[in-house]
């Protein structure tokens, strides 16, 4: 997927044969390393030009990886003793985390024999580490996670960030999340000029709280140097819409609302199981719709669109759900593909390098101008 | 429904028949009076308990009240000129809205004419005259507008507010919620001891900001005071859970994630019938489901949960949504007359006015014992 206007990106990096390379981390998720190879195997299969290199205990993995025909040549192992778990607070790991999986994982991509990491661990210690071995991008104050939302329009998905890597955010931050997930949706769902929309309590101008009409002013002075349009304040309600394509939030209310959803939609898929499990008349119209029930099911899994994807960091990580099973796993190497695929970290960079700058300039400006009402 | 160790109520405002009164805003939501009188009609066929107060325009709402048999004898008209329009700010109703028919049903509470007092009109505006009009109870900052979320409990509700009264919420503010939404789960949906959760990020101690480790510090020294059992923090995924009746947060994020909910439930909806319309086979299994089917759309409609309660004021007030057509008028019609017959009101004066004591000397013992960790 490339983008006419978007700065040439360099080469991706790639494999001996020239394949995209991908660094995971086999440890830390809660189905363990067999779930991981399992993903891995499943998009080798469907998927020639990917390669690997994986990291935790040599001997386990080893043995999981040898029997994977689909693997065999297309992945290195890479030796880490330590596992991060879940309980990990970030700020140890930051510190003591040298021989974890995770640490590695990461550090391929640090070092450029990988172009993306991803992982399926803990997602503070993750984020921390991230920061601290890979560095933020020029310009970019709070990193941040994106992940995509099933939604009405042509692709299927709108983008919202952020979910989580941070619990507060500026006006300046979100004008950040802004460039940085129309970049995203411009290179990673090939949507030329993204309509982004800013996460409030109503559509009014007057709604929501000083930072978000600070922000509203950013973005509004930012969408040539950014190349998006704004599409105003948006609700909740607004998440799967069409009249929005990118959706930016503080990462508090992010996560929230992705967790609402995602809650949501189990809820009503458990509701459903059990209508069409009530009575014989149900389980027998179950039974002839069972074809378009099960494309429904698929539509809605959470799995499906696996893979927060880290934001505003010098290289991509990808998070995947720390519960996915191998079809979630597989979903998530196949969104990293997808964007080293497209050259999308370096048109990022340069794209949010220059924008800062600009949104810098807009808010100066601003203050000179006085508050517009 | 009653409840055995709350302080005894004041018999609820009774009509001339000794019947409920409830004072209803015929105007300013988006479907008209029309709509607003086929609620009452349709309320007042199922419940012969119930009479009506009905603000408005008079000629206007005579012709439309007598077409309805099920309302003769039942329902008194109160002429008012005036209209909330959706576009109004809630300041400038408050200085010139005297002439409204919002301002006019609020009045009817305030006399004691009527027990609660239901609009579909502007929120902003409905908030802003409730307090003016009715004023907080003693030891209330911040009233909290709570809604009911569809779970897996018995009862098949879980609580949550503030889902939008104010944008902000201090830690004192989420303990007033936790009491006044414990005491609105205990009176309105019978559960004697409810389990309150604090919304959060994640589940683990160390998530959040300050004022979210601060609210649970007061939540777990209020427990015997105000009568609920603390469940800790929870997720956006845990709204509809079973391991919580009530969900506290503040009224941006309680605001998001109600919209998120409903649009996402929309959204699997709108997917579920684009399924079974795919084909032959899945339009004759939806036939033979029909019945379920029909069942699941009634489980996950918004119109049966409607009506926001206000709470922390001195008298009920429901707020419908703007949208709601005649069933979900009826609805909130029916959560109105459930509060004002089980003497919530009086109950939750007394509980909140003894608890906001205990919460102030809990908090005043916090500070002197320093943080907890």
């Amino acid at each position: 997927m490339t983008s006419e206007n978007d700065p040439a990106p360099e080469a991706p990096k790639s494999g001996t044969s020239g394949r995209i390379v991908i660094s995971v981390d086999a440890m830390g998720g809660d189905q363990g390393p067999a779930a991981v190879v399992g993903g891995m195997a499943d998009a080798a299969d469907k998927n020639p030009e990917i390669e690997f290199i994986l990291h935790g205990p040599e001997t386990l993995l080893q043995s999981l990886v040898s029997a994977r025909p689909s693997l065999s040549g297309r992945c290195t192992i890479r030796h880490a003793d330590g596992i991060v778990t879940m309980e990990d607070k970030p700020g140890q790991v930051m510190r003591n985390g040298q021989d974890t999986s995770m640490w590695s994982a990461i550090e391929s991509v640090r070092n450029h024999e990988a172009t993306v990491a991803v992982s399926c661990g803990n997602t503070g210690a993750l984020m921390a580490l991230s920061v601290i071995r890979l560095r933020k991008l020029p310009g970019v104050n709070r990193p941040a996670i994106a992940c995509l939302w099933p939604s009405r329009n042509a692709g299927g998905f709108n983008v919202m960030l952020d979910v989580g890597a941070d619990i507060k955010a500026e006006a300046q931050d979100l004008l950040q999340y802004a460039l940085m997930g129309a970049s995203y949706a411009r290179n990673g769902l090939g949507i030329e000029r993204p309509r982004v929309g800013l996460l409030n309590v109503g559509t009014e101008d007057h709604k929501g709280g000083a930072e978000l009409k600070a922000a509203q002013d950013l973005l509004m002075a930012s969408t040539e140097t950014g190349r998006f349009d704004y599409a105003g304040f948006v609700e909740g309600s607004d998440l799967p819409s069409t009249k929005v394509d990118v959706i930016v939030t503080d990462g508090f209310t992010g996560n929230i609302a992705l967790k609402t959803g995602e809650g949501t939609a189990k809820l009503v898929g458990d509701f459903l199981k059990e209508a069409l499990n009530a009575g014989l008349m149900s389980r027998l119209g179950a039974l002839l719709a069972m074809g378009s029930l099960k494309q429904l099911r698929q539509r809605i899994d959470p799995r499906r669109v696996n893979g927060g994807v880290f934001l505003g960091l010098n290289g991509t990580v990808v998070k995947s759900h720390g519960s996915a099973d191998a079809t979630g796993v597989s979903a998530a190497l196949k969104l990293a593909f997808r964007l080293a695929k497209s050259g999308y970290q370096e048109r990022l960079a340069a794209r949010v390098a220059s924008a800062a700058q600009a949104g810098q300039d807009a808010a100066a400006k601003g203050e000179q101008g006085g508050n517009s009402e």
